[in-house]
């Protein structure tokens, strides 16, 4: 377990203890809200992405797929789970959200009205089968390649959205909020979401800005105390200027990710994306793993005083371990 | 100029005067709302179209298209407009919307908070340049050989959404509404949408279900007094249910106009279609004219006591005549 303390005049440093690799104190390479740098004319500065993202030359994907990523900020997999696998992920999940016994869980979204269960945060501590999805060697192989390092779980849920009323969500970078409210140091983090539904381009499904994770983005605006317990539901902080998504979707275009039950999206965590709502009957549900690089492992939040709860940002960094 | 009627005790048969082609009884062979047929369940019981979709062999169109449309209840023409043609309409387009003198016209929708205008009705009465658009041979021709009669202009209107706010509209049938508010007697209609911006699959494009056009999908609930003034920003009858829209998807499917600014969408009067938001940057506009038959002209409501606004619902039948 780490503590987290805040140096009074660290300014953009903080301290952070306890953690598998402690860093003593930690230039802010990529301010936002607070301390967000805006130019004359009221317009926040891009930070150029001044990392890597991918971090190995090692070639467990294949060559096209790992520059792909590299080049994009994300790449797809029309087929990471068999059509057998996706029914037992997809009967998991069922039996998962229909588990009265979660509803008072902390970790776990329910639709107000209905108490219906739509998300569940650290599932793989919930479920055996997400654990071990986890460690399976398609997944935790990409995951290492892609980060150049072992690796643990920042994030894991599972999402169960029915037809017609699904919601969409805001543009926004993963990595902004890591950053400002979790104490991630640097984009060094990947995410793989895997659809149990089919993916049309209709239904709500992912788009992505190609190339975005090169540039940071700041968000303007100071982070409310306890925001996690509204930004799940509706993002107020952590939300780009219309002017930025504009001249970012200007330079590089919009993709959307399309796909079958059991194919899979692997996006950095600086990569801008979003979705429309869902008014089709056609009902969504995926399974969402975020990997971070051990050497990446949180720190002190930059923008608020107390970190998330371990459920949307763990902080034990202890590396994951192939299954064989 | 019409007069509507009801006579008090027709039930489900209303009479008209002065219409073009009078009709002083007529039967509902599409009854809704306060006359929808309901099962044992509580479903609504589907109506048969007992009328055709393309009402005529003769082929303005290629057959192809022809019997598209006669199948699916839609289809496309991936340019109707040069683009020179669309940066003429477009500037027509910004011009009228920023026309400030238009907006205290009831025809005109603007948005709460700024007063942008997103829409104007009846804009072929306002526009020379949309009246020779609908006189236009590429655009009568094809709105005669689908009616097999002399058409005249329903409904005309722009609409102009900007990027990042433009909500879609959950899924309806025009003639649902056009049926019970307007008294049209029969889907002999069709509506023509020219984007004068480019569809893509995540900005919100027009979803339709093919062949939906082939099954009146009664509606629940009764039409409040003064409906139109709030149904054009929020539906809340006409709605149908979530079963229906479901099983209507699970027969046919779903399929999305894309096409660039240009590109032309025919469509039935009767077809389930509907849209999601839209978060990307790019605006959207588009001209959309509906043609009725002149056969087909507006009589006694079938839902309400008072007819809507000419704008919205035209009462005067005098066909469009060709230019040529």
């Amino acid at each position: 377990m780490t503590r987290s303390v805040m140096t009074a005049s660290a300014g953009h440093q903080a301290t952070v203890t306890d953690s598998p690799r402690p860093v003593s104190i930690r230039p802010d390479h990529y301010p936002t809200r607070s301390s967000a740098a805006v130019d004359g004319n009221g317009r926040v500065r891009w930070v150029d992405r001044n990392q890597p993202t991918v971090w190995t030359d090692a070639v467990q994907m294949h060559d096209h797929d790992l520059e792909h990523y590299r080049r994009a900020g994300y790449v797809t997999n029309e087929a990471l789970l068999s059509g057998s696998e996706v029914e037992r992920y997809s009967t998991e999940l069922q039996k998962l959200i229909n588990d009265s016994g979660l509803r008072d869980d902390d970790r776990v979204i329910t639709e107000p009205d209905t108490g219906a269960i739509r998300s569940i945060f650290q599932v793989h501590e919930i479920s055996d089968m997400i654990a071990e999805l986890a460690t399976d060697p398609r997944v935790l192989d990409t995951a290492r390649a892609i980060l150049g390092s072992d690796v643990y779980i920042h994030q894991s849920r599972i999402n169960y959205m029915p037809g017609f009323v699904g919601n969409g969500f805001y543009w926004h970078s993963d990595f902004e909020t890591w950053h400002a409210e979790d104490g991630m140091a640097i984009p060094r983090a990947v995410s793989l979401s895997i659809p149990l539904t089919d993916n049309h381009p209709y239904n709500g499904g992912l788009m992505l800005i190609p190339g975005s994770h090169e540039h940071f983005v700041p968000c303007p605006g100071k982070t409310p105390e306890d925001n996690h317990r509204t930004s799940l539901i509706m993002q107020q902080v952590g939300v780009p200027s219309r002017a930025d998504v504009a001249d970012l979707a200007a330079l590089y275009g919009i993709e959307q990710f399309t796909g079958p039950a059991g194919s899979a999206l692997w996006f950095d965590a600086n990569i801008l994306h979003g979705s429309a709502n869902n008014i089709t009957p056609y009902p969504r549900s995926n399974i969402y793993l975020v990997f971070n690089s051990v050497d990446n492992v949180l720190g002190v939040p930059f923008d608020v005083a107390e970190a998330r709860p371990e459920y949307l940002a763990a902080r034990d960094g202890t590396p994951l371990v192939p299954a064989r």
